[in-house]
């Protein structure tokens, strides 16, 4: 792409235009080297973003009801006079490549809602890869002018690990159930909630629910306090009645208004693009040195001998990086 | 330390002297910058390592057993004529310190032995940092002829996913009980077994083991057979009683035997080296990157504009590599 189709690309995004907005966050999931300038060009066209948009992390364990909570209260956002994106960080759902189509056909009201804009974001390559490929998006939706960005994750392994440090409050779904409500769910991802939903809470489940609120909220007394001072309240909900919802949209607004006011929210972006900035520079540092063809060979002679035995590996690392410095930069395209 | 005290402490080590295993272990789990030269002479000086040795990686959830496993399946081993090192890398049991003394009181009889080395391994820093120490560990434990060495981890988090790239066997160690034996235990620790073991099938707890074990060798068939072809055996034991432990070590034995025959064992050997080399660069890389004071510098400026939005983390990203890169290694003392 020259510069002016990238310059192009960027005002359409700005303007709204979905189909524009979809091909640009394509472009920025690609992996391929030679696009990394154009990759930045298109992101540093959008930047900065508007101060107006708010990121909230969703996480929750399968069956939690994620993409139904998401339905409703993107809903209730956009009654609120918002535009929702919704981008979805699930490892499973791209694996089966299925149930990306599965999570849009859930979130049915959201998807056909001119107001919203749903996407999948794909996992392909290291936990790095999905954290860049996720932000960029992110940015972009604002630079669409969606100003609520949800972004989805399931409750294991490390990615919503990675999430809690790209948004700005953090909404844990939880289910109640016979005694596996502290369980399944690692210590760590309650440690970065914010809000604990708990889902489901109709019928003759409600009074189960109560009881676990009960429990939760002794459970998190007991985690040290967020990083605005807060401790996570527990709210419940029936994302299918439709019940909760509401008050769950007010509570999160009512929490990003106290955190801008208080300093938190502008620590907590800063963190952010800080946090950004640090895996932007491992993915390149991995990168560059995985594309260096004179490296490429060097290592291959190298592990024949590390494998022999006759260098240790972390002198042949040594030999390697300094090989790497040496050369400089390969000259780029 | 001089050329010539670490050939001497190499020296010793290859002789068996426990002191000297155990100081040359401590030099190699420093993450002093200054002393990465006498680390990487220190490794070479036992290079390569005696042919005979074996690596049995050892992993289940707290409260497996595990402990009370390895001390009568060293003993076994010592009784077939090896001698036994046993590192535990057991985050837990580092954080809270105390344990470390609890892990060698429940391996009382090896811990005394005079064929055995027992020595926890400290996990500061990142995961790549227990990967590297424990490696380098066991290369010295072998180099001191102990040519059994049992790598003890915890099966929650991603540390025994690295375990499994280090050993020649993955030995995964569960309890029957009340439907849990399939939970608490991840999908890809599962998969990365090469054997199966039921503890405490002792009294009343015989019969429920049995019937696991049919459950157990079910859902193993459902997952891809290991890279030497075979599925991992589910085998019962009561490390307490001593059941079931000289059949595991034969079992254990054997395998190897049969691996060493077909190229299995090797190439296993050559995927081991080749791991350790490439996560030397990736710590190698991070680090120099770190302590480049010219780097960090200019990290700090771009940090500033990437925070403001006006330059993108991967333009940052790129323009601090091409910095790294253009600069040179500095000069090392």
């Amino acid at each position: 792409m020259t510069n002016g189709a990238i310059k192009a690309l960027a005002d359409q995004v700005r303007n709204g235009d979905r189909g524009a907005l979809a091909r640009a966050i394509t472009l920025l999931e690609s992996d391929a080297a030679d696009q990394v300038l154009e990759r930045q060009a298109l992101l540093e066209a959008v930047l900065p973003q508007p101060e107006t948009g708010i990121r909230y992390g969703i996480t929750g364990i399968p069956g939690s009801g994620k993409s139904t909570l998401i339905d409703a209260l993107g809903l209730q956002l956009i009654g609120l006079g918002h535009r929702v994106a919704v981008l979805a960080v699930d490892p499973s759902s791209t694996r089966s490549g299925g149930s990306i189509l599965g999570d849009k056909t859930r979130m049915n009201r959201l998807a056909v809602h001119d107001a919203a804009f749903v996407r999948p974001s794909p996992t392909g390559g290291a936990l790095g890869g999905v954290a860049r490929r996720t932000r960029e998006a992110m940015v972009l939706c604002e630079a669409a002018g969606y100003d609520r960005v949800l972004i989805e994750t399931v409750g294991v392994g490390q990615n919503e690990l990675a999430v809690e440090r790209m948004t700005d409050l953090n909404i844990l779904l939880m289910l109640t159930g016979a005694g596996d409500e502290l369980q399944g769910i690692k210590r760590g991802i309650m440690e970065s909630a914010d809000v604990v939903v708990l889902n489901k809470c109709d019928g003759e489940n409600r009074r189960a629910c109560e009881r676990t609120r009960g429990d939760l909220q002794h459970a998190l007394q007991l985690l040290p306090a967020r990083a605005n001072g807060r401790r996570p309240e527990v709210l419940l909900c029936s994302a299918m009645e439709g019940t909760g919802i509401a008050e769950l949209a007010d509570h999160l607004e009512r929490s990003i208004a106290q955190d801008r006011s208080n300093g938190a929210f502008a620590e907590r972006r800063q963190a952010q693009w800080s946090d950004w900035l640090d895996g932007a520079i491992a993915d390149a540092l991995s990168t560059e040195f995985a594309r260096d063809a004179r490296i490429l060979q060097a290592k291959e002679e190298y592990r024949a001998q590390v494998t022999k035995g006759h260098v240790s590996p972390a002198r042949a690392a040594a030999e390697l990086i300094a090989l790497f410095r040496k050369g400089g930069a390969p000259p780029r395209e």
